[in-house]
């Protein structure tokens, strides 16, 4: 038995509209802790962590712990139709999720759930050689300067300097942000007796705006990385849910 | 001769658009009581019913009863370029309708008018089980619900509560409105001998959305049917014009 | 060396923007009195002639008249990249075009100089027998009015008149400006000895439609024509610059 009743419905579609831009399926994990996800994208290049936290809901009963693999895009389609002041009551039948809104008059939405085609993914083990907190604003316009001439960004930092840019054949785009800048929140680099290094990675554009479609209901936005190493995207809605992206790098092949 | 000069061309605009999106050319019978419009879709699926009261004119002067069947599409354009404060002048030449806007500016258009190929329409004589009167957006709300998981929706009624719904193959959508529901204005029983009836039938929802268009300026919306039985949609901008539309129900022949 | 800062971006955008969509390359001859640019599309229909002030920038530095020829599409696209309350340095280097703006972080762009295929342009010499000056939204409406109907619209004045109008194969639009419409600034006829004649030439409302983009900025608007004869529009932008366009009239050819 599952049933969560939740009120502020915009961060739970915002998360899961960013997630089903990358994976069709998604399989949450119903636990007393939350609702877990970690899936992988068809093509091996990121993946994404939600925890939606139980103080998200403003009821959460489970008795059990168990799977629940529904289409996401599905999903994120009725969350939509939701009206701003709707309570939506997200309920698990035997093979059916759900979900009730009710305000102004009373709405009811069922949709299958999928036996799940995929194994359980595990979170890597990584290790990161700076964490930057920025806001979303000033990192989307860098990488979209970055789109007008190349499919992929280079992030890069020195001790002082985060920078996002971009080479195309002919023409070329930097943003630089300064411990100065307004928009850079904090740069750390994990090991400072290392600071003298230049840490750079290359990403791509697609995946990076799917992403980032995330950050709508974020208070907070990290990005970890390491020399031609994955990135690490962190949105948090603080008290709320946790929602990761890890993202392999694009690694020049001569 | 035929000379109408109106000032609000909202109401005009809007109801032609939502007819042009199922019939392309309508022939207007323009008499002392106003402009009627009665027209069948190319499929024989929903029949449009228009009455354009002369109170919605300044002036408006007819010598004697005509017809004048028009591109409905080309008139709707025309309409959509005065600027909100033009007067709009109707005139009917020889073979041709002349619209005049009035405002900062004189403009002046001309569209031929064409052989009406479509021989009167008659309006069927319908007996209907209920009348729900209903705010305009809870019924596009229950309608784009059901458009997630069907090409059609369900309308169903009972004594106390009106239902949107749909089926689709392994998700389902449904919105209840009960009295207490400040969307539902009314939701009347023809025959309270018969109240403990469910009364229910299937319309086609890509149609409902054409219809729906007409909504716009309407004080009042009322819907009325029977089991397997057409459906009656009417709008009404009091003293200025009625729009109805008959629509065929979707009746599953297995 | 040339290196000009400026902070009100929109103007340039806007300019180059209309200009962008009748011409890919632009060779700009950047001298102490500004920058210029004439130009013809490639089917030698129109003509570009632009003239940004030295007035617009806050610094302005060239030591000798130099060409520098870029891809306007690209250039356009990177002026759409600035925050509204950036600062842009233009920067001329051996082959490249900089340009940086700076707000609440640094950016960069740079784009590369082309060879310019195209030998200079000579503004044509004309003499035109009317000149208006008149609200942009009623000359964009009018234009609009005659594309229902036609592709190309029919400007006409009398002494007291600027009419714009489009004959189709069955329909007709006309929009009539006289002295006493608040959207017609002014009225002149060149020859007041000639003031009997009609004035009247056609022209492309697609060329128009491309040339009206250069409208958003403008301080003024005037038009100026001859019977059968090229269209100058010019769009001036107080102490900032001049953009004018010299269309072709369309012809019956019979």
């Amino acid at each position: 038995m599952f049933r969560g009743v939740l009120q502020d419905i915009s961060i739970l579609k915002d998360s899961l509209d960013a997630i089903s831009s990358l994976i069709t399926e998604g399989t949450f994990e119903v636990s007393k802790d939350g609702m877990k996800l970690v899936s992988m994208d068809p093509a091996s290049v990121a993946m994404v962590i939600l925890n939606i936290l139980p103080t998200i809901f403003l009821e959460y009963n489970v008795d059990k712990t168990q799977n629940m693999t529904v289409n996401l895009s599905n999903l994120v389609t009725i969350l939509k139709r939701a009206r701003a002041s709707d309570t939506l009551t997200l309920e698990l039948d035997d093979n059916k999720l759900k979900l009730k809104m009710v305000g102004d008059f009373k709405r009811s939405f069922s949709i299958p759930l999928i036996d799940s085609s995929i194994s359980e993914q595990k979170i890597p083990s990584l290790s990161f050689k700076n964490k930057i907190e920025i806001e979303p604003s000033a990192l989307k316009d860098g990488i979209k300067d970055a789109a007008m001439v190349s499919d992929c960004v280079i992030f890069e930092t020195s001790p002082d300097t985060f920078t996002i840019k971009s080479l195309g054949d002919t023409s070329e785009t930097k943003m630089e942000l300064t411990k100065d800048s307004p928009s850079l929140i904090s740069l750390q680099l994990t090991d400072p007796m290392e600071s003298g290094d230049i840490i750079k990675s290359k990403y791509s554009i697609d995946y990076l705006d799917k992403i980032l479609k995330g950050a709508k209901s974020a208070d907070q936005i990290s990005i970890q990385f390491s020399t031609d190493y994955p990135l690490k995207v962190k949105f948090t809605a603080v008290n709320r849910l946790q929602l990761g992206f890890i993202l392999a790098p694009r690694v020049d092949t001569d």
